[in-house]
């Protein structure tokens, strides 16, 4: 019987209409307002015409926030609105899941320096906490800004966290080599999500400056008190949603399979969310669901540690990650709503 | 709280797993039986790792049936194999949900004519009903053994039934030029289905002989009175899931779009499944789903009548309506576990 | 040894970059100017990075051809901007292939009616002949301006000519599926051509009033007394080339396959760029090529005449028919510079 | 005007027909056998359907190549077949361009060691020459026998030589990350590249263990004193064509990237096949031609030089490269017949 009430700030992007789809089967949660300032007033399914007869819901604005009655709001707005968002919101006691990047890094110089932009209410940065339950799970019903993680820093983190932690890798030679999904790049039209330009092609982009770097970095560095550098190098599929990260790490002290698989095991045996496999993990895998596979191994021959890890950039990546906290914020169970089978293929 | 024990015979193929995949939701059915012949032993998720963790389920054979306590089975394996486990199941009172072909038809000449095969057990056929419950859905719980329509025919049959029932088209003057994805033609590999065959490739197949021709003709021409003849062309995308229909039709009397726009809304208004659209329908708005949507439009230049299909071949084409079709026969609302939100993108 | 100076107005297309690419091997062919208003003094390469060591041309503008000493213009530009550079050049001798559909219909009341914008420049559309040659050749070389065909109209035109030509089919029960990649939307990004709307989609667009409709009706009408009417309903494919129409027809007398084989045989036999193929054409198979595949079947069971037709929609639906046409402006053997091998896979 | 009769054993593989493509515009080559074991006396066409109208070629069998009057041979079959055809051929002097991994190793050891199999004719392996021309280009006119390189092993030396070669980073802590188009895998329909296993989908395979990381290492090894560990993880794209190598690499002593421009200029300003980028490469920006498209970068943060590079696997990964060797072994300019054009989109 839902008894959430539920706001969804932002309803034009890929998140937005994910969160639309993941709340759908949430049993506690019920879309109470979902807004759009470009397109207010307008059908939800007008927008989004697959969600038709999945919902009737008209848009409304930021203003209707104020009057409605709430419990908790996602922003699924861009960096550099959302933080404008949080600082309308502050004084109220809404809890806020910010899917946007402006309340992921731990100061104001660093979201300045790597997102060339200034931050317009650092105040809540304070209040704010880095929603990656499952390395900072209790840290998280305690706030009341959860900055959700970025696609790609989740896929990386999950496979590195648990390296990190017990010690077990140098923190200054790490290379993440990830491939996303095109979602990752946004629903709005521009030449480089052409299907011309993505159907049948591949390269990186965002070499050696990508700003989820500094977000891994410094998450990672919350595990440990060494120093800790990233080489994360981003590519794009032609695929609509997933992230692969390749791994690559070099072990501090002895290593073997068996060490390498406790690690994990230790870390994850008991993530609902969190699979272990014995093989490369596939993005294909876990479409549409919250679920992150992960793979590592140990490579005798030249003294590496290989992660591979595989999300869903628009589930565990962003929405359905988002909900996870939202049970979280909410005393629920974490994974209500988020038991999703795979779509495979 | 499940209560309703079912079994699927045939584990490897995509409809099995695609039951699999939906059945995990639905809130009155247990999987308490999956076997293959083939791989009988091994866990399900050996054979379909995406669904680690979902299930842990060891595939048994079909020797385990009469053993088992059984509610209902589903039939998930090829036309011709089929017919040998009804055979096989004829004396017991269990009902069957169909997948394949072997009891789509009205007769053994028929099927024996078009899949160029013996009928090895045409006996059932009389207490076969065909399941397209928008169709039929009177006759469905009466019966033991349920057809499972063919993918084609379903997308076909649901565009043009309002019409031929209304008596408000030529039924000689019948196209449908269908485009479905790869899943349709099985999970083997085979050179048909090979990436580099598919990707980037679009081709029709099967012209004036897919044996989906006379599955439609005999369903439509339960209809009416008058004869049916269709020409159906179906073709290959390069995608995954999904059926378009493109059907052409002449009106018998006048026409116009209000009067178009009636029949269908007098046929479906009140069908959960189908959606009728103010726009050509889209595969992805319906991936995932059971959702068929519709449109139909009047050319008055032309003196055409067009209606546009689409569905997921998986899905309201295979393993969605064979639980549709399982809600009917254990008396249960008929979208018991199909309240399904597309994943677009 | 190059002896055609060439100029290609309208570069940052994909009609403009096929130009250059195919011009590229053309043995007497030389880009002597290609211009861009938006990108002028840019080098191409800048603009299509493929080309980088292909070509160091930078980009003039039209004010450039005036001074330019030159044999043969390619207008790639929209339809709404050629008629603007025709007019410009109408008093010079230099002859034009114009790639839009400025000048591909036979009077303007025709073109404002379908294409809903005045015709700025309908001088000069007695000057202009329809370059489809296999149908029209000889009246090619008399003219200095070529209407070079749309891309579904080749595709149909070539597929229905043979029949409407001798008088087979009848000429108001004309109906042609047509599926085409993404290039035919245009290199300019937008909403229809995201990524994410076309990848694992497939949908119809344009019903009942795509412009290609009279464009089809009025080349099939040269062949014809009778008077002719075409259904033609568009789709769009997630792959970046290719189109394959689907095409219905009823005969007007007896008919047999060996009748429709003769009638094809006689048409084409001949045809450098017509590939007569006794399966179902596949686009992939005429990828980066002039070439057309045809095959024509007929349907006993249902009294059609089926025809399929694959093009390049770049090639033979636009570049390659566009050098097609200026090897018969300039005297050249129609083919030369045309001998491709398919890209596949 | 043909003068160099060609052979090429091995016609239904993508290497054989891609063969065909491009020997159809070499200036001087012409096929004058092409053989199949398995469809010897049927049509190349009817074997590749997209090469009808291009060549009407019957294939032969080995049998056929003692007396045909042939300059050179092309074994495109698979590792583990080439060697007997070589042994075959020992006695003749016909020159041989072998596209299979049978001689790309420097010794018999290896190959036994990484392919798991016997080398049946190692006596050979001391005439044949690795055919990397921008590598090793002088010492392939002198032999007989062309071990034409793998396709990762191509994109990968292509993009390490310079760097290696000029002492310039630590040749043990080499990190080549992989990702091909599925053609890589054959032609043989199997579960991993059948078109629901791959599109959609992605993820790395062969961790730690792929053969051509032995391929690398030797011929890297080759121009340094040094040893030479390379990590090295292929990925499978849902593409059909193209390679691109993200790769990472320490320098041994100071690094800018004015040093970083100076070495890879030095390799290759006046190589006609290597482009050096400014941007990121992309594989569609390559496809169907026998460019390698580099791009070097110094990340002063992190201390590591990035190496990108893209081919198409099957021209300057496979049939390309073996035309660039075949040109060198007839004394020939050795891009003749390679001034090829991207296909793009």
């Amino acid at each position: 019987m839902p008894t959430d009430r539920i706001a969804i700030v932002g309803a034009t992007g890929f998140t937005g209409s994910e969160l639309v789809r993941l709340l759908h089967h949430h049993p506690t949660a019920e879309i109470a307002l979902i807004t759009s300032e470009s397109r207010s007033g307008q059908r939800l399914a007008d927008v989004h015409p697959f969600l038709d007869g999945v919902t009737d819901r008209v848009l409304g604005s930021l203003e209707d926030l104020s009057t409605a009655d709430i419990d908790l709001a996602f922003l699924a707005v861009p960096h550099g609105v959302a933080m404008d968002v949080v600082k309308r919101l502050h004084e109220t006691d809404l809890p806020i899941v910010d899917l946007s990047a402006d309340y992921r890094l731990n100061d104001a110089a660093s979201f300045e320096a790597w997102y060339g932009q200034e931050h317009r209410f650092p105040e809540a940065m304070k209040h704010a906490v880095y929603g990656l339950p499952e390395l900072f799970r209790s840290d998280i019903p305690k706030r009341r800004l959860v900055a959700n993680p970025g696609c790609y820093p989740t896929s990386i983190l999950l496979a590195l966290a648990p390296l990190v932690r017990a010690g077990a890798v140098n923190t200054t030679d790490l290379i993440a080599d990830s491939k996303s999904g095109v979602t990752g790049a946004g629903a709005k039209s521009k030449p480089v999500n052409h299907f011309s330009t993505v159907h049948d092609d591949f390269a990186a982009y965002g070499l050696k400056t990508h700003r989820h770097t500094i977000e891994v970095q410094q998450h990672l560095g919350a595990l440990t008190d060494a120093e800790v550098t990233v080489q994360f190098t981003p590519h794009l599929l032609p695929v609509d949603r997933g992230i692969l990260s390749t791994i690559y790490a070099r072990p501090l002290g002895e290593m073997n399979q068996t060490h390498l698989d406790d690690i994990f095991r230790t870390a994850y045996a008991d993530e609902p969310f969190v699979r272990l496999r014995d093989r490369p993990p596939r993005i294909k895998d876990v479409r549409g669901t919250n679920l992150c596979d992960l793979h590592a191994t140990w490579d005798e021959r030249t003294g590496r540690i290989l992660v591979l890890s595989a999300i869903d950039n628009l589930v565990k990546g962003a929405a359905g990650q988002a909900i996870q906290n939202m049970n979280l914020l909410l005393s629920h169970d974490e994974g209500l709503g988020l038991d999703l089978v795979p779509l495979r293929p």
